[in-house]
């Protein structure tokens, strides 16, 4: 007997049945699920507590080997900010990480961001925050994007919270400020030339992180904060929103600004995992808005609709990227199997399961973790690869990168423990 | 016997023998060699011919499809000037090939070009050629490189010579003092902004670029031409011999502009295929000013160490890009097979054993030779794929993208095709 023919009442939350690509049955308890990502989570903390603290200029080294072993000393400053925020949640949030330790590398890197993060741009007073630094705090690259700042923000805010600084969480507030001027306003100052055949276009990662943004800034704060970013988080999900096309059939990375579908390449570009990742941040948005039609599409099309046409039904696995009309898309990387996709949907079938108890979510979250579980983690050295062939071979074997860091692996793991837990809790 | 059991009488120049993988002995008539690589070319120039040209505003499709079909109306600006170059340089060089069609297509994108490409900045008088045009001709991106200058210099004065406009030839002349200025006086006008951490480098690509637009520039001109670039060249060949690190041992891509090695993955950078391509730009330098100890230099680091350390010696073909410590490269396509570093490496290796006649080249010609021409032509629908997995297979089956136009194809095809009509005819 399937899964699928024992019908719903045969998914209680303590056990995933869920069919295996041969038809066969695979049972994976709740439990073990669980304990396998706590277990991972403790792993990849040690292993970045271990080797990427910089004890001579504080902030973190990113380019980390299979071993542990720093090959490039360049600081990446989406993953100073990105390292930091995630010490700080684990250690306000999750018992166990209540360690000194990582608070102290939390506050090193707060201290390095803010020294050596922000660049003045000209004499104009305007600045930007840099993409890269020199293992002592040099800028080497700018990017004309708002994602530095983004993560700089995360950083400061939930750092503000574990140590209480004001004037801390009001510089997040002032750059979040910055950063919506950017998007909505005047984008002159993040250097871009305007040129005549670069029509503006809404990419989803913008409203997105901005979407995410407020979701960080407003937690658990008084309603004036809340009531001050209400009408940017409704402009966000619009802004999301607009990425469902082709009469409901597809998310589009990339629409224009009034949310129509652009031509060529950049128009019909899919991104399963940014889509998935999408779709928690409205499915978490929904339910402290109590929306339930914004719940519905976060599932139906945020989450069923990427893993339709990304899911590699030779190989398993999600694609990178794809074209909605089915041309080879031009990104080299295109059919390589990311790590941080298959995170992104971990967290946004568990969630989405755990929000509506349907048995197709929880079967979708148990084939996302059985490949993911058996190809990413490095069972030898520790912490996952983070980039494979479409075969699922491990195509690049460093823990750590230009765009990997401490990050995507430990916030789903995070997120699907704290979720498991509840769901454990409640089983009654 | 093996060919190298065989001794150099044995490598006559109308037989390939070279040893195969598993230790068998092939042998391949440079004849039939010739004749593959003519019809090759015939093929590629009748696939552009019938795809790519846009009779509506001029200029040429490079997003083509496997099957000719244009699946993005972009048009990117190195890619014009490639094919300018590529169809004058054929209609110029090649009785088969100066046909009215030809000339008719070189001159609309010539036009093109001279029309959109040059875009100006700011109110300074400044300006840049884009990197990317819509179809008719609005500019979409401005690379902070010279590459896209570069492109249309070749552009310019190759279709020069062939319509025989002065004025034309002149502008090429004028851009290519801009461009020296900005490599070599003031690069301010790239646009990058100058950064305390981004220490200016020695890219190979640049020296590479310049050395190859001397040559163009001056090929059968007089010898006042040739006096005006004598000083460049020399710049270009010490700048491209500071690449040769390691104690001799390998051909870093970036290193410092005092010839030093850079820390980091940028220090380390392997580009095989750029080393060879540099090799050839060497080479013929070499040839022309009779300079026997750079012809070594030349074949032994330029060719021979890329080989060493770029063949794959498990599946053929050159890796892309590679570490010369052996740390993973962190990116994602590096061991990918594309298509243009075997180009070069034919060229660089029947050009060198036509100078050389060393028998050791024509077997490394021959082996690139065998992986190339199993692997890239698309023997159903004409022209090559350029881009396969590390194992050989195609990972992206388009034949003209963003970066792959007309040009490394027909260039290969067309330089091996004239040296062997040379050795071919001088075989006694």
């Amino acid at each position: 007997m399937t899964a699928r023919q024992s019908g719903r009442r045969c998914w209680t939350v303590s056990t995933l049945h869920c069919v295996g690509p041969e038809g066969t049955m695979s049972v994976l308890k709740l439990e073990e699920c669980r304990e396998r990502i706590r277990k991972e989570l403790d792993n990849t903390v040690d292993f970045w507590l271990k080797y990427s603290h910089d004890p001579l200029h504080g902030g973190f080294f990113t380019c980390i080997g299979r071993d542990g072993k720093v090959y490039d000393e360049l600081k990446y400053v989406w993953l100073q900010g990105r390292q930091v925020w995630m010490y700080c949640r684990l250690y306000r949030t999750v018992d166990r990480f209540r360690k000194p330790e990582i608070l102290e590398a939390a506050k090193a890197g707060g201290a390095f961001l803010r020294k050596f993060a922000r660049v003045s741009c000209g004499s104009s007073g305007k600045w930007k925050c840099a993409f890269c630094l020199t293992r002592d705090g040099k800028a080497v690259k700018i990017q004309r994007t708002i994602f530095s700042e983004c993560f700089y923000i995360m950083a400061m805010d939930e750092l503000s919270r574990v140590i209480g600084d004001e004037d801390m969480q009001l510089e997040a507030e002032q750059m979040m400020e910055q950063l919506i001027c950017w998007v909505r306003v005047d984008s002159s100052g993040l250097g871009r030339p305007q040129l005549p055949g670069d029509v503006p276009a809404n990419s989803m990662a913008v409203p997105m992180m901005l979407l995410c943004l407020v979701q960080q800034l407003t937690e658990g704060r008084g309603p004036e904060v809340i009531q001050k970013y209400r009408e940017l988080a409704s402009w966000c999900v619009q802004k999301i929103l607009q990425h469902i096309q082709r009469e409901g059939t597809a998310i589009l990375e990339n629409v224009s600004v009034e949310g129509a579908e652009l031509p060529g390449c950049q128009g019909r570009l899919l991104n399963p995992g940014h889509a998935l990742e999408a779709g928690w941040f409205l499915l978490q948005f929904s339910v402290e808005q109590k929306d339930e039609e914004l719940q519905r599409t976060a599932i139906n099309k945020f989450m069923e609709l990427p893993y339709q046409y990304g899911w590699d039904k030779e190989h398993g696995g999600l694609f990178y990227f794809l074209d909605v009309d089915g041309h080879c898309p031009t990104q080299l990387e295109w059919s390589m199997k990311l790590w941080w996709p298959h995170c992104e949907a971990l967290i946004a079938f568990l969630m989405a399961y755990s929000q509506t108890k349907k048995p197709e979510l929880l079967e979708r979250f148990s084939k996302v973790y059985e490949y993911t579980f058996s190809h990413f983690p490095d069972v030898q050295r520790g912490e996952w690869f983070g980039y494979l062939t479409q075969g699922g071979k491990v195509a690049l074997d460093f823990k750590g990168g230009p765009f990997k860091g401490f990050f995507h692996v430990p916030r789903c793991l995070y997120m699907c423990e704290r979720i498991l837990d509840d769901m454990l809790a409640n089983k009654d």
